[in-house]
């Protein structure tokens, strides 16, 4: 069987509008393409619509120009010090820069909060002209390890949110749920446990909230930070046979014995690393210290709390069928874009990235 | 033979104030000492008496908390993100924001220029407590990978230069002496080549001068940087035997055939790179490809004509000897600190860091 696979589908809401290289243009030889336009014109319509009409609004703005395909409009082509990597990077900050002179300009910036993130690391593994680079961080995109997890973040609201403010605080995107909810005054549903906090007091007050993140790959803990300390559960980078066809995660970065290529248990001994101190984890910490012992027996009973509390859910990613890939999405009959699926055929997948 | 060597000498210009660990206390174990505030304060005593004479001054700040053994006072001690390093560093940024904001009370900020750099990267070879971090560059000091030679710099002067401009100039901190003296309005002696650039026209006008970078180890070259490509000649981390003694200067970055442990000669296929796509010195142009022969042949003249100009001076790093170390030095008589010099006995070193 040849497996064509769907091109990606761009969404505005839940329906489809068209496809890559079909609706939407990219040129994947030069890397133009004028898509991160096309998402701010939209953006900034939806805004200047709320705004008008005075109602209050939600807006998910994702753009996905640093995802490979890695990809520009002409205006930024080759503008950047940093390849094409840079010039997506380059077109995304002069997009969001209007975003809030937008906001501005419609005299909302003092009642709109604008949080600015991303939900994983650079990819590391397509190539100089399409990766991102994680500073001091190992690896990336994939991974558990602070290259594919740990991200910064900005938070904007002209009169609520002092400039410069800097916060130590640790989140999650989950918690933009829980705060955004805050924000709007609206109580989360209360018939389910919700694992976002809300980041509120962060955000307004500065405060630093004490709690633990955990970092799954498929369903299985491979990680658990507590303060600066993280420890390792299991590490894995990813499977000698991708490795071996060239795929590496973690590019000039090995450190023998964590970035493994086989999925190594070390849950009767967790590594654990000090990120401040360590932020590339590259130095475990000797199990013979003191320091050891004491960060074990904290980070113990976080996790053993966790497992007591944790209600699992069906895992979404552990299984694969090319079913479900977007051959038919929401929109496709009046775009006459609707593929036929394959015929369901689920199988599952070894911890899929 | 026991070998003692004599312990690091403090210096005021010339003169030699005390030793580490003897009239300047430094606690190794909790990485507590007041040095850098008594360089602070030295620093800003000189500051006030040239204002006070209102004559003008030339001050080289060198404080050394970074180094090896890494330390910060009681004040900075375990307060910063970042372990000892992080706190040494936070001591640093105080005391320069205290240096500048002595100028700007003693009113001359608007005729001072402040250079604020590194003379090389992090060392990354010394453990997590004592090892700074060069986000994503490879390996650190002691190298010619961009971890060991880029270094970022910041340049202060009200008035003269807008505040928040950025430039992409390449310099070296040869270009501080031409610098200065075309600051002070004082002609560079024209008995001898000077290497360094005035970098005037870069400060007060942006401008942008095409010039190569040569990245040397002892009086070998071993890279040569051209715009945002650079090419490496020789390649070498260090030594099997050191690094089998456990000293790494790559932690956790091994990029195989680059990161090399023995001297690796490229002089007819130079390694290239371009450092705007490919920060972190990983993936080598294609030698097949257009792009590196049309680089080569660019970095292949700029090169010629280098060592065809290159009048080499008498090489002062490879000869090792026990009798030039600091045994004796201007002002020890006043300290009652003379210690003898063992015979003068030199030898070749090979390469030495």
């Amino acid at each position: 069987m040849v497996c064509v696979c769907p091109n990606i589908p761009v969404y505005n809401n839940s329906e489809m509008k068209g496809r890559y290289y079909e609706e939407f243009e990219i040129n994947v030889k030069t890397g133009e393409s004028n898509l991160t336009q096309i998402y701010l014109k939209e953006g900034l319509d939806f805004i200047s619509q709320q705004a008008v009409a005075q109602r209050p609004f939600f807006l998910y703005w994702a753009p996905d120009a640093t995802h490979a395909p890695v990809y520009a409009s002409k205006r930024f082509l080759g503008k950047s010090q940093r390849g094409r990597y840079g010039d997506a990077m380059m077109e995304l900050d002069d997009s969001i820069g209007q975003i809030l002179a937008h906001l501005v300009s419609l005299g909302i910036h003092n009642k709109t909060l604008v949080f600015f993130t991303s939900d994983n690391g650079a990819a590391v593994m397509s190539g100089p002209l399409q990766s991102g680079s994680n500073g001091p961080f190992l690896c990336g995109k994939e991974t558990t390890f602070e290259g594919g997890m740990r991200e910064p973040a900005i938070a904007w609201w002209p009169g609520r949110i002092p400039a410069g403010t800097v916060s130590y605080q640790l989140g999650s995107v989950m918690d933009l749920f829980t705060t955004s909810l805050s924000v709007a005054g609206v109580l989360p549903p209360d018939d389910r446990v919700i694992d976002g906090l809300d980041l509120s007091p962060v955000l307004f007050n500065n405060s630093l909230l004490d709690r633990p993140i955990f970092y799954y790959r498929g369903n299985q803990l491979m990680a658990v930070r507590i303060g600066q300390y993280k420890a390792h559960y299991w590490t894995w980078s990813n499977s000698w046979e991708e490795f071996n066809k060239g795929i590496n995660f973690c590019p000039g970065q090995e450190v023998p014995g964590v970035t493994t290529h086989t999925q190594e248990e070390h849950t009767m001994q967790p590594l654990i690393f000090h990120l401040g101190q360590d932020p590339g984890e590259r130095y475990p910490i000797s199990v013979e210290s003191k320091e050891y012992r004491d960060v074990l027996r904290r980070v113990t009973a976080v996790v053993e709390q966790h497992q007591k509390d944790l209600i699992p859910g069906m895992p979404q990613l552990n299984m694969c069928d090319l079913a479900v890939m977007n051959w038919s999405p929401p929109g496709c009959e009046q775009l006459g874009k609707c593929l036929k699926a394959p015929e369901s055929n689920p199988w599952k997948c070894d911890w899929p990235h």
